[in-house]
């Protein structure tokens, strides 16, 4: 009678690679990717998934596989998976899919994960003209709670969720974002002026047949390089969902997505154990494998009831999520602020990304003070569950965003107090996280200021 | 024996002025506006404050007040008040001076406040091109819930906290604000391209000397009349605090300032009974009128201590905060999510700016599918306790930014269903906000997706 | 416009006795005491009162007020309020009277409370055997945080609540409590075996025109005779709600009475800053004069609706509470058990009582290893946001009840280590407690194990 | 290298009965039940374990198994586990045991579990007087949450815990357990009234030999016959923890347990996904099989250091608990409240268990009203996360006690209104729980005030 053991629909052999699965991965968006299940709504089922490197970063000594791994590869997803009603009728462009997550977790004999910086000339994280070098550290879980020996002093309960989780585009959505991105590519390093503030890195990444994995489509066929040479990348999240990290996408949550083809056809990957909002060194979660429980509904016509396009189309939309009520109980928060003026000294207006790049420094510096490396903290900082806020937008010119650290994931006291920070006994925090040299040309941010 | 009744430093008198106050208000930073009190470390004191505007704005039926305010005059702050030791020494540049929020609330008799827009050419706000007219919400108390009868249907517990709240800077930092502030409003809309995608707002507010008000300085001496042309006005948030509005900054906070000057020279204002993360619209939380009970401490030379500097000089610092443990508990949130990709479809590179705007954009048409009014649900989500965050800030070219909003601030479920939105009993929520016409020639971004 | 400063219907001055004031307190429930002011259903309105002993026990260097004080007088309340519906019509008999908690606090000028335990021959407290001194703490209020000179080391946030709420009863229902308190008072000891285990004190409290103060109805006159000879003690929560004592009703809390009167005549008082569950010393909370701002509706035939009778008669019903959604944040508990085994080593069969009385005792002996005295820890342990809970009840012959203690109340780490208890630099905690000493004859409670 | 997989060292063949296990479970404590695994300190271990009654009660359609059941068979218990520190050296008497919980959850294809009331003279309840019936629900787990046909209308996300963790007792505590437990069952019935103000239950269950099964040792040899006869039952709780049945134990908790025997020789057993206070009707959580993974620490002489024996010797000990910072969130609570007067009108003196009876009832009642038959609530009020409290056990001669019950599990409002119960469209709760017919002797308890 018990119908709630959910069925595999996605099963993983971690002994195998993302091509070699049984149901084979995919790395792109694509309409034509075929579905490799079905589900209906109202059926638990169980999609498993590879970390999103594939296994190509791995539980050892050295950080030399993040500096040169292949982020043509990035993210394997897990699917798609086509969503049909009790009727068997496919969900429709136009549908709202919604999807709740039951259950999530890491695989069983594969209860480890990793938190990385990629090196700035591949990849590189939002504060890589600080910290240039491809860093790692490793974590090991016990149950809910994820510790580092990298890392030392410091343990925390997951707040566990997958970081992709998406529907496919149409092909005319999938048109407008290669145009954007294109034009960004094209155009932006001279019409935008972030992007040098922050630092030199690729402004976007283009479909590209290197490294391109489509699921059951086989490689070097017409039809494949038809698509490889469309699809979008993984990276950043879209329309349709995809790349969006909302770290609270727990156990319990609801995710809204836009329908943009028969049948949905949802992929999911790139699960992470623990992530702080922003992921701020990329590679940047609790990266691991894992499995997510899920149940569907279609909800006939639900993006015309319930979505409004932000743009030319209506396909400029976006999907909404429902937070699950089991969270980490934190009642103790350090929070450190930022304003948009740079590392430099100049003013930028209401611009949050500069602010909030400039409030996770201000925690990397205060944290290294008790013992940790900046390294170190800038993993952390990435990895543990802390909250990114914007916290003021309209009070020209400074944007403010601020950046909370729950104080209880330390095994010290992080707190300011009237007596000076203990320099005598200070806990040093050894090993350092394993990290490679950066060989290349760019140029590190200085913070003069620092050096007082 | 029991010492803890707190002593009012500094009193209001709701029915005078912000000049007329016994202790003279002030509403620029400079280091030589006089403290007006003294207080000692360990001792609890209160301070009493007018909403920003010293009463401008008034609880009546028209938003006239709101669309012709005088923005020179804000905000009005309580104080300087002087810091000194156990032995009457008084705090010193380079300390840390923690100040600890035990109690606050508005002032009896005054259980009241507004949410506001300003017209687009007075000041205008996050989403001043889409909603360019002055608008304006009365809220009012029971305990600890505020209601509105301009937007009817949604009701919600405080977590109230200042606005402001700051220490003065030093003749230094001050002249480091004046001069980068300058440059951007020189130079900003050739160098930077933010201002053009967020809407035409001057980029910044420089020192002015029509409406100043200086404390116990007299207005029209030549002392009054060389601080006025130097001393910085306080709407963005800096190094030395100010108008951070961190939402979370209630019963049980702790401020760490950098003190710049001899006394550090604490103000504090702006009081909101409520606020959203970002405060949307500018004049964006409930505003009110206050008091605040302090507790402060010196941590003598804490600011090479605790702080490290971002930026040239060993002044680019920022406060650190503590959170208070006493909060609302919501368990339920809807997320509304926004990427970097504009209202014309425009791609931008990692712009958490742009993301937060279109995430907000997408709650306000959601929301008001349920009965709303979209100027309602924009001063809404500027005052209701809502969270902003930065959940990717790495994935090129697309920063991810949420909004989630407690769904127990609402009279109906305002969640995604698979039966339709209702139409015919939907509830329509009757009066609207106060409205002004907007009778200015800035162009309205057009949202063409949401016409269909 | 703004309606919403609450109108104060029962004033304190608190320079003036209960008997002097404006509107004279009562301390005894009967439905003749007649009403001190009338309220409009959805009317916010103020009511300020005494602590519950009207000033006797005050802030000094003695527990001497404790020791001696006058049981006959407690506890003050302030009322009763008549409640009536828009169009005047009093609340009636059989109606439900919604009363929300907007807001409260303590008194301007007297933000200060105390928790004492009464001496064993005048009122004791739930562990009077194994403590039958009067010893008292004061308590000092700094915003939302208690701290008391006579427990260092421990500093709360309140969750402060009117420990008594009710309506007048009907004669009715004041004969079934007379009549019931009676037979307990005269035939308890013999068929009752819990008292034995508990300890000795007076099985109930039964009218008594000592000490009674009845209103606007003049001491010394017949009505007045009457009425003290018929009215009922204060001191059990019954079924009209009175002294439930329920930690957690705060701000935001509404509580659903019946209706045993025209106008319901409510009356509240003994405002407790903060309680533990159980309220374990009997003068137990952080006692404290105080004022609520309330807003009442009158569900009419709501008892018959809503409440079921336990019990011979419909008025033997029980009060609903919702709890508001502010509380302080805990993230770590220490819980302390205990079982249905007492002192003596005797088995109870799923009694409750006896297995929360050895939980208390429980935490008593732990807590004081960390540099408490034991009578410290019991003043705490009832005034602090502990929780007792009934674990479980069915698992015969064990009753399980634990308390659970947040550990962030504390300035050191409580938790059991793998290392000792710190010995040598171990905090020692003065000064303590005021305490007098025990004259009479009655023995205390040994506990042999504990000596070894 | 990654170390943090567990090591299963009780597996579970849900195919196989309890004696045919690999590793033979037991249902009785005794010192000479030899372990079965033996773990490290600081090692992750995995213990699986079968549902409290080996798989007796199924997922069907009948409450005949639970009618039925044989009670001399339960708890069956996985263990004992040896443990020993980093030298191999066991943990001794007089040391503490810290085990913390990692993880836990139902055993994979096996998500589902029961709640039930035993038949009135077959184990009975906490309300047996009322509800004489055996009766059944089943509960299916989505993920987090758990649904039941036989409740329609209610989810909620599970707190699991195990139900029975604990030490072996030394011979000299088991002694001790069984001479007053004898004492009881032989003049309970004399000597204690609370008995009889329940029901007519058996007061204590003493060592048996049938369904008596012990691990590795085998029935019918003469150590088995000498165990069986002395060992002890597991329904009650006691100084070695076991059935504390506290519902917040779950993931990150940590339970520090006494230490009687070499080894220490822990024993857990009875998981339950989710548990009310008090676990009112004895077969009462979500009974379910599942896995427990735990660490362990040994505190060397931990028993003296931090317990104190509350009793006539040193073993009159309870362990201390950490509950784990993981809890669904609920932020709206209704409270019932009770006070301890009887079914009968009678006046108890501070009896708590009465008082949470009567909570418990008016619960039972209030709910019905919205569409539940009474057994479902009862049932619901078993296995739903509500918590009982002792909030007032002072003011003679009533007990309060109350029971929160989170509003947010029904799928409609139940709060009172100021309108009526909706009567016409009223939700019918259909199907009803599954349930047995009584045909016992023993009164059901009337209660006459509900009838009118």
């Amino acid at each position: 009678m018990a119908p709630t053991t959910p069925t595999v629909v996605v099963p993983i052999d971690l002994k195998k690679k993302p091509n070699e699965q049984k149901l084979t991965l995919h790395n792109r968006w694509h309409p034509e990717i075929p579905p490799v299940a079905e589900v209906k709504v109202g059926e638990l089922f169980r999609v498993e998934m590879v970390d999103f490197t594939g296994g190509a970063i791995k539980d050892n000594d050295s950080a030399i596989d993040v500096k040169t791994s292949d982020l043509s590869t990035v993210h394997y997803l897990s699917g798609p998976i086509k969503v049909v009603d009790e009727q068997g009728i496919p969900a429709k462009p136009g549908d709202l899919l919604a999807v709740e997550i039951c259950n999530l977790g890491p695989l069983p004999g594969d209860e480890w994960g990793y938190t990385a910086t990629f090196d700035r000339e591949n990849g590189g994280g939002f504060l890589t003209d600080h910290f240039p070098c491809a860093t790692k550290a490793i974590w090991y879980f016990e149950g809910i709670y994820a510790y580092s020996p990298h890392i030392p002093g410091v343990r925390f309960p997951g707040l566990t969720h997958p970081g992709i989780i998406g529907t496919a585009p149409s092909m005319e959505l999938l048109k407008i974002w290669n145009e954007r991105e294109s034009e960004l590519e094209e155009t932006g390093l001279q019409s935008l002026k972030l992007c040098e503030v922050l630092h030199t890195r690729p402004l976007a990444k283009l479909p590209l047949t290197k490294g391109c994995l489509l699921g059951q489509i086989q490689e070097g066929t017409p039809e494949w390089k038809k698509i490889a040479m469309e699809a979008a990348r993984t990276i950043p999240g879209r329309e349709n969902g995809g790349n969006c990290d909302i770290k609270n996408l727990s156990r319990g949550s609801k995710i809204y997505l836009p329908v943009f083809v028969d049948g949905a056809n949802l992929s999911t990957g790139d699960m992470h154990f623990s992530q702080g909002d922003g992921e701020v060194t990329f590679c940047g979660a609790i990266e691991m494998s894992g499995f997510l429980d899920l149940k569907c509904k279609i909800i006939r016509g639900g993006m015309k009831e319930y979505l409004t396009p932000m743009g030319p189309t209506p396909l400029h939309v976006n999907p909404i999520f429902e937070i699950g009520p089991v969270e980490p109980r934190f009642s103790e928060w350090l929070v450190f602020e930022g304003i948009s003026v740079d590392e430099s000294g100049r003013q930028h207006y209401l611009d949050a990304t500069v602010a909030y790049k400039r409030a996770v420094l201000n925690a990397i510096d205060y944290l290294s003070k008790f013992g940790y490396s900046k390294e170190q903290v800038y993993l952390l900082l990435s990895c543990c569950p802390c909250e990114g806020r914007i916290s003021g937008i309209v009070d020209s010119p400074n944007a403010v965003a601020t950046l909370a650290v729950p104080t209880a994931i330390f095994d010290q006291d992080i707190r300011p107090k009237t007596s000076k920070v203990p320099v005598g006994p200070r806990l040093v925090r050894k090993p350092d996280v394993l990290k490679c040299s950066y060989e290349g040309n760019l140029p590190t941010t200085e913070n003069p200021g620092a050096r007082i």
